[in-house]
């Protein structure tokens, strides 16, 4: 058993058997919906329903208490009526259930007799050496174990971004998008309100996650700062963590405490905790995966000198309007690239940074051999690379030259495919950070493309150069948490 | 004829006959293309290629000159080799075209040399009262007469955006953008080089255009600054209008440049100049048709005071951070608001602003009576709502209940759709502002149908909120703007 094994949240996310507390013959209940989604993950291990009177739910046989079970029992799932939650805990203490997700509410968020409760549940699981996560949190998601313990449909496949969410919304509502962006969870947790399991303790486990290489972190408080802070700079050595901090204004510090009870801190403060532990802040919940993308995906750059690759000028004027306001610098390409440039260009196009080609006078061009001109010039560090190739366009202009239905489709698509290969080996040949930004449909065959190769594309030049400003920040942070490391 | 008819630009974008040169039998040629697209678009005019050997060209007859066209030609597009421009528009002179969209580069954006021919050809156009636009420019849109003289496909419907842009890519590109969020152009003008018409004559007739309800701006450098502002501040007291400006940094100055050798300004400068022209500033073309989307559709708010409305802790308290970085104020309710809104939601919820009510006791509380509740507040001048409604959460709910195969697909269409209909009716029966956001994909059932009556859904919480604090920056603006008019 190495680290992650060990850790206590590892049987949480990979059980071999649940028991599942809440769910019932009516498919409408929030429990049946639960249960419906772990059973439509195919989820491999057992599934035993736990129901006072109902014999069989959802197809599984149900059982009246989880002593009856018929093997050791590895997780509860608990979308109960607040009440009857402590005796459901000294029922899995009595079974040996050392793992449960307490999905229902009720407890600290809502009034002193609710944080007495919470109080309770958490000295009976102490008692038992129960580890809960919760209570009010929606649930966890492993999609590499087709673990789905929340009420949404995990759409997308599994991933490499770790997520730790203090709301269950940016979880769940995040699949879809997630999906959209060819993206997905390594696993996810939605922490509710941390009466025993906090975020801290998930930034722990998701460092040790192999699958992981990038976590994503929801913040409305911080509850343990100092372990958070020294989690955080261990975690921020091995791998990128990018937060989404909501707390820190007026509003929504108020937002805050009418949603968790926690109390948020100043803005200043948590940007100055973030710096100091490495983590990359993000401004919106978009934003934290658009940097996840690229910090999940892209090798870093040495300093923060990038090249703007395009053949249009607007989007390369506002991705170097872009890369100025965040920090980025647009390298100097050396007398030898542009002799090469000048000699491979049309004479239409713009030879300096932002390179606007205008058109390629080959298609190869566009996509392998400026591109490896302008990575190979020692003064660019990164590159933005404005991508266009709609497969009905390119349909269209093969069409012209075949003669046999159907050869222009499978040509075309030969032919986009061939074109995003050549894109998607450019950061692994160079050893430097390419980010791709277009307007078309993530539904393109290129899109689809490039995203199964984990070269990461944003819907937007100007989302594209600021994926490259956080991986620029995050080489400086991380050079900054060893060379302390260093001195220490 | 009304101003708008009178206006230079109106025959342009309402030609009831155009003479086409460049395009040939290579349908791989840009001309060719660019012909394609306009017959793709089944313009209903006349449409004459110019040619001097071939006699058709995609199934058109083709004249070897402008002079011996059939009809009168009201607009003439040029795709042509730089070197004979001069001479194509002499002849428009001879055969009496008044109205030139110049496709061809190599003029002012190129050189000593390109400048001069420049120049001939705006001597030429003057001494025939010819009206150009370009050189340089990529063409422009006018859905509403199926008139489409760009390279692209125009995939959007007719909508209400008049966009100029300094970039024929924001124009071009845009389009599959418009046609995800339900949006499309009015009219749109690529403008190229502005050696004759530029951004300013644009602006001055997208005001006087019925179909746009709201002008958005792609601005690398203003030419004629004394006009713009008179001009823009004349427009913004009728409709909004959205700028977006990349050349106020170094590297987006330098990038504009050499993009279009025009001289772009400082950052601060510009954002005076927009301010005092009533002009609301977007952060990035994304942004400028997020603001459009909402500036479009909603009645102004009375001030800054917004309610968030939604069944998500998360959401609500990151479009309650968003919305106090971004100028607004959260409302206060009255006793009376959180009296009847007690009485109805769960007991779950929590009743203060921002809204969250955790789930709905009857489907249509969250779309009807609550949000009826909160609009009726005096305190609240418009409201962000947070939606989930995917139809196919829908059917499995709905199909539990029936028998009949089909019957659950139905009945959940019909559902979304009378929910969506409550939902677009809320800003109009209030007469303030409420604009959605979502993650759910643009595909959706529900967000086809509330694009359709055009209530606004933006792609994430802050998103939206920022589209609500636009709408208040406007609506002060214009009352400053109003107020300073009645001074004088």
């Amino acid at each position: 058993m190495n680290e992650f094994e060990r850790h206590p949240l590892y049987k949480m996310m990979h059980p071999k058997s649940i028991a599942f507390w809440g769910a019932s013959s009516n498919p409408l209940g929030m429990g049946s919906v639960q249960l419906n989604q772990l059973q439509a993950m195919r989820f491999e291990g057992d599934v035993y329903p736990i129901h006072p009177k109902e014999t069989t739910i959802n197809g599984l046989k149900a059982y009246k208490s989880v002593t009856d079970c018929p093997t050791p029992v590895d997780l509860g799932i608990f979308i109960l009526p607040t009440k009857v939650v402590p005796e459901a805990l000294e029922d899995c203490g009595r079974a040996g259930v050392k793992r449960v997700i307490i999905v229902s509410a009720g407890f600290g968020e809502s009034g002193e007799e609710g944080k007495e409760l919470q109080n309770r549940i958490v000295e009976i699981a102490k008692k038992h050496g129960i580890h809960f996560i919760g209570p009010n949190c929606i649930g966890v998601v492993n999609p590499y174990e087709k673990l789905n313990t929340t009420f949404f449909p995990y759409d997308a496949k599994p991933g490499f971004i770790g997520m730790a969410s203090q709301s269950g919304s940016f979880i769940t509502q995040m699949f879809v998008h997630l999906e959209r962006l060819g993206l997905g969870f390594s696993q996810g947790f939605s922490v509710g309100n941390e009466a025993m399991v906090d975020i801290t303790d998930c930034l722990e486990y998701l460092g040790e996650c192999p699958n992981t290489k990038v976590i994503g972190l929801y913040v409305e408080a911080i509850r343990r700062g100092r372990k958070f802070v020294e989690t955080a700079k261990r975690v921020a050595k091995k791998k990128p963590i990018v937060a989404y901090y909501v707390g820190g204004s007026e509003y929504g510090g108020k937002a805050v405490r009418s949603h968790t009870g926690a109390m948020a801190g100043a803005d200043l403060v948590y940007d100055g905790v973030f710096k100091q532990c490495g983590i990359i802040r993000a401004t919106s919940i978009e934003e934290l995966f658009d940097f996840c993308m690229v910090l999940g995906t892209q090798p870093l750059p040495r300093d923060e000198r990038i090249a703007i690759f395009t053949h249009s000028g607007g989007p390369g004027a506002a991705a170097a309007d872009t890369a100025d306001r965040n920090g980025l610098k647009l390298a100097q390409f050396t007398e030898d690239t542009l002799g090469k440039l000048r000699a491979i260009a049309p004479s239409t196009a713009t030879i300096s940074n932002p390179l606007d080609l205008t058109f390629s006078r080959s298609p190869n061009d566009y996509t392998e051999v400026l591109p490896q001109i302008v990575l190979k010039d020692e003064n660019v560090s990164g590159m933005f690379m404005y991508m266009l190739l709609p497969l009905a366009r390119v349909i269209q202009t093969i069409r012209s030259s075949v003669s046999e239905p159907g050869q222009a489709e499978a040509l075309a698509e030969q032919f986009v495919d061939s074109q995003c290969k050549a894109v998607a080996a450019l950061p692994g040949t160079f050893d430097k950070p390419v980010v791709g930004g277009t307007f078309c449909r993530t539904s393109e065959h290129f899109m689809q493309k490039l995203q199964n190769d984990s070269f990461p594309v944003l819907p937007s030049p100007e989302r594209a150069v600021k994926g490259l400003a956080a991986l620029v920040k995050y080489a400086r942070l991380k050079a900054k948490l060893l060379s302390d490391e260093a001195v220490e």
